[in-house]
């Protein structure tokens, strides 16, 4: 495509190559950025420059922070005995907004995924490992994708923490709040009856 | 949604004022640059900056450009005396990637649209009217979305230019190169059963 000028065509290319992006949807985006005032794009700018250059990982849980440690490791009214081991930001995030879990969490960075090239020593599985050789945790939650891949980490960690006495648990897997059982996936309402539960339990919300 | 960074929270804040980009696309996105090298994504904040810094508009065709003059008006070997007026310059890339075109643009910067409280002061007109009242033009084309705005912007040109002798012509309107007539809508087969052409010219590509 002739762009009619480069600081155009550069900008355009920079921004196809975001995920999902491709050179039409990046050249709307950079048009639109060019139709509305200069201020607002150098405050888009001035945020992306700050994020990256300005944030941090929380030492204890690897999640996203502002701080040496987040907002969630440092809160004392949370129950650092009990981790939710996540693979990802978002998974905190998703958690946090159900306002069900007063535990810390621990992030692993992604899961282990051969196919990806991914495997448990580009996770942090190790500081996980230490956490709970430490023995102040009581409880252990796998909350990964309902994935092989998943399925796969969560038993690697397993594995690892045979010899010590910890709880460890996965989050239930079963029929979606809301669903009808005609249309939900065999594997899930089969999961569901096997591991179907007292039925005062289930009146809580 | 709990952002767990106030950094990421405004970054994120940001890219959602882009069009067709919501929070979570925003916050994929987002993640996206601060997973991958730093200096990428410095490379695109600066492209993103220079654009709309040193960005300029031709003072003749009002089509993007790095100079005061868009490289389609100063090359000599493009005919001046034949004008295409076009909305957008995403119109200009488009007719230019056909090559079929060698004349001049001149770009609207939108169409008339009274939904959208776009009148006639607020486009372009003013300065093709000036230019073609010069007297140097030979044929103006209109290239115009195929829609009741693109046609109003068309007979409001088209009206401003009754004194003026100049030869003024309309895109072909028809059935798309590859359309099954089946499937093609009414409006478009009627257009282009009324607009026929001699058999010798559809044979041209």
């Amino acid at each position: 495509m002739n762009y009619s000028s480069k600081l155009l065509e550069k900008a355009v290319d920079e921004v196809s190559q975001l995920p999902g992006i491709g050179k039409r949807t990046a050249l709307r985006l950079v048009l639109h950025l060019l139709n509305r005032p200069k201020s607002q794009t150098l405050q888009l700018t001035e945020a992306l420059e700050n994020v990256i250059e300005n944030v941090n990982f929380c030492q204890n849980c690897h999640n996203i922070s502002d701080n040496e440690i987040c907002e969630i490791c440092a809160n004392p009214k949370r129950n650092n005995e009990v981790v939710c081991v996540v693979e990802d930001i978002r998974d905190v995030m998703a958690i946090e907004s159900t306002a069900q879990f007063q535990g810390h969490y621990h992030v692993l960075g992604g899961k282990i995924s051969p196919m990806e090239g991914i495997g448990p020593h580009n996770l942090n599985i190790d500081s996980l490992i230490k956490k709970v050789n430490e023995g102040k945790l009581k409880e252990l939650i796998f909350a990964t994708s309902s994935t092989i891949e998943g399925d796969t980490t969560n038993f690697y960690i397993y594995k690892q923490l045979q010899n010590v006495t910890i709880k460890i648990t996965s989050i239930a897997r079963g029929i979606s709040v809301g669903d009808e059982l005609e249309y939900a996936d065999e594997v899930s309402l089969g999961r569901s009856i096997l591991n179907r539960i007292p039925f005062e339990h289930s009146l809580k919300r």
